[in-house]
């Protein structure tokens, strides 16, 4: 298990093929004015990959838009809609077909409102993460060996939690409402992105 | 232009081809608890239909069912969330593909937060609608003529609303993202029969 830091792209052929875990770290909530500054990327046999873009990137990485584009690999997310707009936005690539465990977690797990990556994980797989690196200054010019262990986490057990999510979706036949939502995504960031994020937009109001 | 009242199903025949509009009156709010009363539907020739559903009726309206699930006609509503719920618990079919007039104002009509059927047919047709019988008792068992007036008014002007709204979407450039957002409404509607109808499934918390 190895944390790989990568300036600007990925390097060609250092993803085994399948789903990949995806997470991205920005400036901020606010997608069009908070820059996207690293993209993590897991295959899920044990490593995982940061993607750095410095201040003035042009964002120019074939190699990471590649396997973000492929249609063949599903993208696992954690709260997708967010990562789907920096990533359209700033690298301008739809990073779909997606699989987004908090909706999976809200479709199942209905006893807990808890739905954040850290329950998740604690409930599901046993495993304990430390969420302290999550508001830091990820455009720093440097980043510390807890920012990177942090980014490095946040996709680390999206493969497992896709598995037990999958399985839970289907025991309560609520999968193929989940693949909808999941199809929707990529449209409700482009929403985002141009200027409905506090709304939703199929509300009567 | 003629409102036709129907008992228990539609006529066969008497929707001339291509898209229909269509909306419902329903006991309430609560789709599970509510139940559908009159489904209103019009080819935008002039007439309207109202077929009506007496307590206890087992829904069993072939002909209605078959145009609302037929691919090939699209099916315009105001606020497509609420009716498409009906339908599908009602009568079992899921009503699209869809055109939202709702939605499509939210969309073009961002110098406004007035979305009411009302506000648009005032806006964009210069028509004014009585929404008087809007709260009323669909389920008695005899529809008054403000009632039928009511109802059959609900799906008078959706064909032009959507004309006028298709070239707004297409002016501004949104008429792909309105689309997706009508594709995801199905699913929208069954989430809200499912029990998730207050919450925004995509929302962070
Ligand atoms: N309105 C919001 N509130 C909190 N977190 C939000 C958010 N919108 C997007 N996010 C992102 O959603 C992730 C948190 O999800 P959760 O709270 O469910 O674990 C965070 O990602 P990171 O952990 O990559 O920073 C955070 O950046
Ligand atoms: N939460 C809600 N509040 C108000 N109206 C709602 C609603 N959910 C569904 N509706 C329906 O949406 C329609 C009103 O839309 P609008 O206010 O945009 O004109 C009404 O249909 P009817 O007019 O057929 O009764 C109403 O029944």
């Amino acid at each position: 298990m190895t944390v790989h830091f990568h300036e600007e792209d990925l390097p060609a052929g250092v993803l085994a093929d399948g789903p990949v875990a995806v997470d991205t770290e920005t400036m901020g909530l606010v997608t069009p004015r908070d820059r996207l500054c690293v993209v993590q990327i897991s295959d899920g046999q044990g490593d995982e990959h940061l993607v750095r873009f410095a201040k003035g990137s042009n964002y120019d990485a074939p190699n990471l838009k590649a396997v973000l584009a492929d249609p063949a690999r599903v993208k696992i997310y954690h709260f997708a809609r967010f990562d789907l707009a920096a990533i359209e936005h700033y690298l301008g690539v739809v990073a779909a077909p997606v699989f987004c465990t908090k909706i999976a977690s809200k479709m199942t797990r209905t006893y807990t409102d808890r739905h954040g990556l850290k329950n998740l994980t604690e409930e599901l797989l046993g495993e304990s993460m430390s969420k302290q690196q999550q508001s830091s200054d990820w455009g720093a010019p440097t980043l510390n060996d807890a920012q990177r262990e942090y980014a490095a986490s946040d996709v680390r057990y999206l493969h497992r939690l896709r598995e037990i999510l999958i399985e839970r979706l289907k025991r309560e036949d609520r999968l193929e409402l989940a693949e909808a939502c999941y199809e929707f995504l990529p449209a409700r960031a482009r929403l985002d992105i141009a200027g409905w994020a506090d709304k939703d937009i199929f509300s009567h109001e």
